[in-house]
């Protein structure tokens, strides 16, 4: 039996100890399978078959290991709406939202998380207030304790971990971290961007991030054997709370790459604040003066959105001309100067497509460090149907019916239609509305 | 009789005609008032008289002219809380949300609009595809149809409209607006920055922005008799068309004028595509390759919030160190790379305050040319009450009760305790969680 054969077994055990309520056999189970979201062959959850036989231990037991009740099987079906299907009301119970804490009334009121897409939820705290204190950088970067990232020309130097067979499983790739003292041919005769990302929740490890583009690439595994250099999209394979730090540390770092000399004046500009701001070398620069935002990092404004057709029962998916073929996703653009977030959905979709916006939701918002994106993904209602395409920007621009929109989710439409895939918030968007429009 | 007195006697008859039924009558008051949301002393709108008395003819007539049913009197309540707390059903009907013009179910899809702030909202099409099109731009701004707004130091300029008692009434200035050929103290002999601006409903009318700095202060009434340069501030008296047009110039233009070397090799970069672009001079620059953002203008995303106490009884507002005296507002600040909006909000109110946040909502948002945030406001759910302020950012931060709030919105505090004014987001959402706590 290899490997692979034998975690499908562990998949299959841990299906059916869910099916049958049986919560020692769970137990073992969720020990070796790192991933209890995995799916079966129609893309059903642990917390599935749980939810469809009414076991509600398992259902709490599941939910408190963090397995995650959005995950939708083939059928477009969530957990929650497989226990409605089948009336197991206390499994119900357990699935809808919580309720709110506190004791008051109205909307307002709950204190539910929200969504946190990947490449948010960074587990780091910044301190702030730390990042004008140079000795207390100096002493955190150089300590026992400190974790410091690498990146060579913003690709994430990571270790390649050996000897796993990845199917369903982790990541097979971490963020390579060192110490100060191992990055001595990065640190040797040079002084390269170092960023402080915070400090982890024991208050205790400091994180950095370190620019190591000048050392030549055959020197990277002076620092640790393992080390590689892997293209940006890496970041996609890090766990979550991985993912968040590496998203930080990019932006930073793209940033003091593309932005060494001032915008007012011309001079280079220096590194500053734990890598959150540049000053300008020349003493008499206005950009030392004043309310501006030049010395500081670029973060910008992205509007993505699922456009839903008048009836509810369609949304509109658009081919970017780069896209690969076949791959359709949500339509997006910059919020540009003066415009609210809604203002630049319905513009964005006006131009790319010809299709007009009404109402438009916030749904929740992803990081995007390629280089300084903020997602904000909306749920956009149109008022009209009628396409028109901007071939600048589109290559095709279609309406989708549910049905076909959960073929493209879970890779089963029969013209091997793609999306993007869930570590993207588009992925998310489309989701949530075939979730919100639940018919089974 | 005075301008003044005239005014008074205009807007009692106006009260009298609504709470009365009297549709002639208010037929002609609207004709000369032309603020339909004028409040008496008691803050109280003909909507709320109309609402009180159950004339929903007066009501809808009201409606239809686009008066406000947000707008708040002096206890807190709204025109739609009136009507519910006596019993006018019919005005209830009106009053409530707007039905979904779709026949569909679910609650992604309304079309209603949506919240539009101050400085949103701004008529023009933008038109983006012309921005290439050199000789369509250039016979757009020579041609006699054009509207050109000018600014000189990122301050508009203005024409006061002579003779007008401002009390209540319509705002003192107005955007000045020239054609090319008014220009030529400005055009001649040089090439100041222009920016497109977008197209009016007409589709005849392009409206375009130009930096008028190089031009003595003294001759700018070579332009126009009336022509004066008011500070930036001026922008807050437009009506909310031209502020929109004209925050979306002024961050534009502040780009301009702060961002005229490139970040990347520091050589001059010169204005391209309409004003939407800088791009360097230096052939050989990496700018003008690959991803990034150096050549685009600005928008710092950056997140307000009304805090709201774990018991949904109170409100946190804080006073900034640069505040004026008694005024407080909404705790914000900019979006840091790699964070989300709700992970940026928790952690400013953390920052500032010492309070946890968990559950944040998405209100709404607000462009802020001052100079190019976009202000996107939140109701954020605090965890814990404790207050422990950073006093690098704040000089004092305080739990309001709902009724200290509404004294502090309607300028009736016993403290003369102040808050930011309606075009400001802060007030929007203050009041939006006033509103949506109401009890009458």
């Amino acid at each position: 039996m290899d490997k692979h054969d034998i975690y499908e077994t562990y998949v299959e055990k841990f299906h059916e100890a869910a099916a049958g309520g049986d919560t020692d056999l769970l137990d073992s189970a969720v020990k070796v399978l790192p991933n209890l979201n995995v799916k079966n062959d129609k893309g059903w959850t642990a917390l599935m078959f749980a939810a469809r036989n009414g076991h509600a231990n398992v259902v709490k037991l599941l939910l408190d290991r963090g397995c995650d009740c959005e995950v939708i099987n083939s059928t477009g079906q969530t957990a929650l709406g497989i226990a409605q299907f089948w009336n197991q009301h206390k499994v119900v119970e357990l699935l809808e939202a919580p309720p709110s804490s506190s004791s008051s009334s109205g909307p307002v009121l709950q204190t539910e998380p929200g969504v946190t897409n990947f490449l948010c939820g960074s587990p780091l705290d910044r301190r702030a207030e730390k990042r004008k204190d140079k000795k207390w950088l100096d002493e955190a970067l150089k300590g026992s304790s400190v974790e410091i990232i690498s990146f060579h020309n913003l690709s994430p130097v990571v270790k390649k971990l050996p000897d796993l067979t990845t199917k369903g499983l982790d990541a097979e790739y971490r963020l390579m971290t060192s110490k100060y003292a191992d990055l001595s041919v990065v640190f040797h005769n040079q002084t390269p961007a170092v960023i402080f990302l915070g400090v982890d929740p024991s208050g205790e490890v400091p994180w950095f991030a370190v620019d190591v583009s000048h050392v030549p690439e055959e020197k990277i595994k002076d620092i640790h054997p393992y080390a590689e250099i892997m293209g940006y999209r890496s970041i996609f394979s890090f766990k979550k709370a991985e993912a968040a730090i590496c998203g930080q540390a990019r932006t930073l770092l793209a940033w003091h790459d593309r932005y060494q000399f001032c915008p007012t004046c011309g001079a280079k500009t220096t590194i500053e604040e734990g890598g959150y701001k540049r000053k300008c070398t020349d003493a008499n620069c206005r950009s030392l003066k004043g309310t501006h935002n030049t010395c500081y990092p670029r973060v910008d404004p992205t509007v993505i959105m699922a456009v839903v057709s008048p009836d509810g029962k369609q949304l509109l998916l658009g081919r970017g001309s780069k896209f690969p073929p076949l791959f359709f996703s949500c339509l997006a653009g910059f919020v540009e100067p003066g415009e609210s977030i809604e203002e630049a959905c319905r513009r964005e979709v006006f131009e790319e497509a010809g299709v007009c916006v009404g109402h438009v939701q916030y749904h929740s918002c992803q990081p995007w460090p390629m280089p300084a994106s903020l997602m904000i993904g909306c749920i956009a209602h149109a008022t009209s149907t009628d396409i028109t395409i901007d071939h600048d920007e589109l290559e095709e621009a279609r309406w989708f019916s549910r049905q076909e929109v959960i073929q493209i989710l879970t890779s089963q439409h029969p013209q091997r239609l793609s999306c993007p895939p869930e570590f993207a918030i588009a992925h998310q968007i489309i989701r949530s509305w075939v979730n919100m429009t639940s018919n089974l």
